[in-house]
């Protein structure tokens, strides 16, 4: 489906706190500079945490934080559109999109030099004490790829993460990296030890993903205490075969960068062939919410 | 689908060498002991690893191998249907199975006290350098539960354990834990730390199904030298959680023992609800080979 890449692939993801009390314009400004920091490091693909314009706003039902939706393309979209233009790199941003009145999405756009936005509305919404974010978004209605002229992203967001079926949808549409804003965190009221299993399993259900699929796989969340959210950062990208190549800490304000050699993706798929071997004609049950024949 | 279970559940692996040169009469007197042993242990569920009545025989092409093959009940599960009578336990084995002169499978098999016995016939067939499954095994037709008065057991081997589809569609049918049979090797040829990063990757897969189905996951390996494979052993059990709650190392017989505390599923599922968030309608592109429209 995608021809190879010629071009390197320098991917960057922008792992940061965004305070309660933090305007859109502020946090617009501190992320530009770290944009203009992560393009001077060689990045051409450049990566924000999920709704990175405003606190987590999904920790309570408040109607009026629709108000924090926009279009798309609308001015967020925009002014990142023009500072991928000026930088000549790839943006994947996160934003809140106001699609139409009364109907909000929680969406990736992919920004690419003088080429038209693309879009992602994230599928799998959770609903969850803190995360009530089935008020707030409609599921997307399809799975995509987006093409950069550095390789297909896979565009995909947070509770996504958990579904093994997006991630293998996405890598089947020709994705060579599955991208994931996050805004994940620990909440106070866990035990420690609950903490930590939560955490390994985020990490490990996602390098999963790049083992079951065979591409890279890139994870980038905020740090930060947000009301009773402890965000626990940790974004990392993953190899093909599942090793962690880059990892930012659970606190620190970080760039988290990488050159992703392209080529393992087939060496990787040809040694384990996974592509070769699944059986589409026996998983029509997939398409059903559960095997009981109700 | 599924009433709770009142009978605690005790999940024993035999975790063996088969060198070659045995002989089935000695493999299946050994494992006998093993499992009078599991049994006075107190396992109720007791695993045999993949094609454990001889020496790992696909790694060459020799149509006298064939005859290794037996009918499904034959003497070895008549056999073992003998001992989980005896003992009062029920036995998950792995049989190479003839179901008709040219059809050959390779095939699960659960024994409980006093009940028909339940097949699995491994549908992801490998075929690689010394795992050269192909040439001798048909895909099995379906993915399965087989009821145990303990729990249901849902039933998978080795290359199953890398597709996430498997894992799922078992988990849909009302699996409690997943169990893989397991045959699984390094190469001499290979350099430490592509071995490191197989056998991490082997573990982190099948961690992730029980992350993403909120279930129990076990897998048995053998130990061992045979011709140019190290079997490196491993075995383990998972939690619905996804941490590892028992495992062996890569070079010991050993009998890898856990209580399975059932109830952790749905508790699991609840903090965790994957299932209540799966969107089957947006699936369709996994009963195709690939997403490209041809």
């Amino acid at each position: 489906m995608s021809e190879p890449h010629t071009n390197n692939l320098c991917l960057a993801l922008l792992q940061f706190a965004v305070p309660i009390g933090s305007t859109s314009t502020q946090i617009l400004s501190h992320v530009t500079d770290m944009v203009r920091t992560a393009a001077a490091d060689g990045a051409n693909i450049i990566v924000t945490p999920e709704l990175f314009l405003s606190p987590y706003f999904p920790q309570s039902l408040d109607e009026s934080n629709f108000d924090l939706a926009e279009p798309i393309p609308g001015p967020t979209s925009t002014y990142l559109q023009a500072l991928a233009d000026e930088l000549n790199v790839t943006l994947h941003a996160s934003l809140f999109e106001r699609r139409a009145p009364g109907l909000y999405h929680n969406t990736s756009v992919t920004m690419t030099p003088e080429q038209p936005i693309q879009l992602y509305r994230k599928m799998h919404i959770p609903h969850d004490p803190h995360f009530e974010e089935k008020y707030y978004f409609t599921p997307g209605e399809s799975f995509a790829i987006h093409a950069t002229p550095h390789g297909n992203i896979g565009p995909l967001i947070c509770w996504d993460q958990w579904f093994p079926e997006a991630a293998r949808a996405t890598a089947l549409l020709g994705a060579d990296l599955l991208v994931y804003p996050t805004a994940i965190a620990y909440l106070d009221s866990e035990p420690p030890e609950e903490q930590a299993a939560q955490r390994d399993a985020w990490i490990t259900i996602q390098r999963s993903h790049a083992i079951a699929n065979n591409l890279f796989v890139a994870a980038c969340n905020r740090i930060g205490r947000e009301g009773k959210l402890n965000f626990w950062g940790s974004s990392f990208i993953a190899a093909p075969d599942g090793t962690i190549i880059a990892q930012a800490s659970e606190t620190d304000e970080q760039i988290v960068i990488a050159d992703l050699d392209l080529s393992m993706i087939e060496t990787q798929r040809r040694a384990w062939p996974y592509l070769r071997d699944r059986l589409p004609h026996q998983y029509q049950s997939l398409t059903q919410q559960f095997a009981d024949n109700n």
